[in-house]
């Protein structure tokens, strides 16, 4: 990206800065270039009244991970582009940690926060009456009046299933994590809803174990042993789907001739390594960031958003759906580019 | 760890700011509670001069990523313990942004700054003549009087061949990332060296590639097709190495059996996955971090530490080298727990 503007980190720092002695067309070209990166101040931000301290805190309440990290990325890629800083305070699960950390960014006098992280159900609010905003990002608060923003898990299921109706498959087995969470229920229920919907159901009962490759070999092993008659299974997640598709292969079986594949995370790392690559469901996890710190300076700006507001997912094809479609008689599979759902709001 | 205290966020908070009506026991317990957790002011930071504003930048020279997020997860750590608060900003490999973050911090008046991020070669200085103290993580600076943390990646390659020796393997073949990188042509030419000092060389010439398991199962073949004897492969990461089990595997060899593995990186997911699970080299990257962390505070006390600051590696035994140690005529083993060099420093 440096090559955009094709000039040193000091000309890049002097221009950005209107110091030091350069052409004017240089100064010009550094700044159209960070105008192209982003360094905007973004409308919300421009608008925001002055006194502010243009810091927003970043709260995660497990420890910064997979998934915390592009919503992070996102949030601050808003914030940025806004030119409010971003303090990080990492929770770790642990509530004392937590409020230590609330109590710091209070004292700081941040103009918002943005609380993140990976959990299953809804968590109890950072703290009642706090004296600046707060948005959640990717975790939703108990309390509705607060302002979350989530990934809609539902829209991503339904897309898998009809992925792989489209694709010609009826027999479709359910592997997943630990029942108890919600994302796991989530997605296992809106898919024999559309499945349903179809005049279907599940091939298999549905299987809920961990969130690992170990499981999805097992229950692969375990679908085959009791002689279930499948032809796809929609994933609970990328590790697992990676896991179904090596114990799938160790039997013999090919993906995605006998039996395709959907996955859940778009992990890039799981479903690039899979044998074949895994189709998956992309829950946009950055758009989840950008959304959340663009409710944030709203807020800020005396704009609140209460409630939960929910974001599509994106269904990323690759080969182990990759067949020729052969539509059962008398079904017409919607073509690929109409199989996106409307997002909930 | 909320366990430790065993009682509600509410009572936390109100317990560590002192206000509040509880027990005095219930406040003696939370607080002892926080003490076991790290909040305690540590000697550096206690000493620090009036005046400062108890804020640290941090800067990710990349997006961050599997590598940065240990390290801001240890630095996080140790400046948490002492009260500081960490700015976050996301350079995303751009100078252009870097040198914008740059600006914003040192408006905020930090007391220090910490760089972090991958990079396979040292990096030129953020910026000369800072006002502020500057300390690098897991990269280093092209200016030798910067200070530096980094990975005795030299120490891990040494302790991943010793282990191969001390289960009795001689005929150890070498897979890796980009000879380019740095990473790689030091891990490649201490492993050599090492076996030379044992009078042995390489089963068969290194292979570069690339960091993926694509490349390790690619690699795996051409060294079965091109008949290397070998019984042991010493990978440049953990994907490179789950690619070769994956690829000897489906050529009928046994791993540990015929061929022993170690990766590097001790990247979880990738090792416990691995079939059977991975012995690799951990970086103690959180450790890279901490360290860090706490040469920055001594530095903002007056006592900067500069030059390069290697840490040691460590290795991590699983199924992938878990073999009968048959010792080669004449050859003693050192013991597991002579294994470990000492720490370049």
């Amino acid at each position: 990206m440096a090559a955009l503007a094709a000039v040193s980190v000091g000309t890049a720092s002097k221009a950005l800065n209107g110091r030091g002695s350069m052409r004017p067309e240089t100064r010009q070209r550094v700044r159209e270039a960070a105008e192209r990166l982003g360094f905007r101040a973004s409308a919300a931000a421009r608008s925001l009244q002055a006194g502010r301290t243009y810091t927003v805190g970043m709260i995660t309440t497990d420890s910064i991970g997979r998934f915390s990290i592009p919503v992070m990325l996102g949030a601050e890629d808003s914030l940025g582009a806004g030119r409010m800083s971003v303090f990080l305070c990492d929770g770790r699960d642990d509530p004392i940690r937590e409020q230590y950390y609330l109590d710091t960014l209070l004292s700081r006098r941040v103009d918002g926060i943005i609380v993140t992280g990976r959990r299953a159900q809804p968590r109890p609010p950072v703290r009642a009456n706090l004296p600046v905003p707060v948005v959640y990002a990717f975790i939703s608060s108990t309390d509705p009046d607060d302002c979350s923003v989530l990934v809609d898990e539902a829209d991503g299921a339904t897309k898998a299933v009809e992925h792989l109706l489209a694709i010609g498959r009826r027999r479709i087995a359910h592997v997943s994590g630990p029942e108890h969470h919600q994302s796991a229920a989530t997605r296992c229920t809106t898919a024999a809803g559309r499945l349903a919907g179809a005049g279907l159901e599940f091939a298999a009962p549905p299987m809920f174990g961990e969130w690992s490759e170990a499981w999805g070999r097992h229950a692969a092993g375990t679908l085959l042993a009791n002689g279930h008659d499948f032809d796809a299974v929609f994933c609970g997640s990328d590790q697992i789907a990676r896991g179904v598709a090596d114990g799938l292969r160790a039997a013999g079986r090919r993906v995605p001739d006998d039996v395709a594949l959907v996955g859940f995370d778009n992990w890039d790392v799981m479903a690039m390594a899979c044998q074949p690559p895994l189709t998956s469901v992309d829950m946009d996890l950055e758009g989840v960031g950008r959304a959340a710190a663009d409710m944030l300076l709203a807020a800020i700006n005396g704009q609140p958003a209460p409630g939960r507001h929910y974001r599509p997912c994106r269904l990323v094809a690759r080969e182990s759906t990759a067949v020729t479609v052969r539509p059962a008689p008398g079904t017409a599979p919607a073509p690929p580019d109409r199989l996106a759902a409307q997002p909930r709001t």
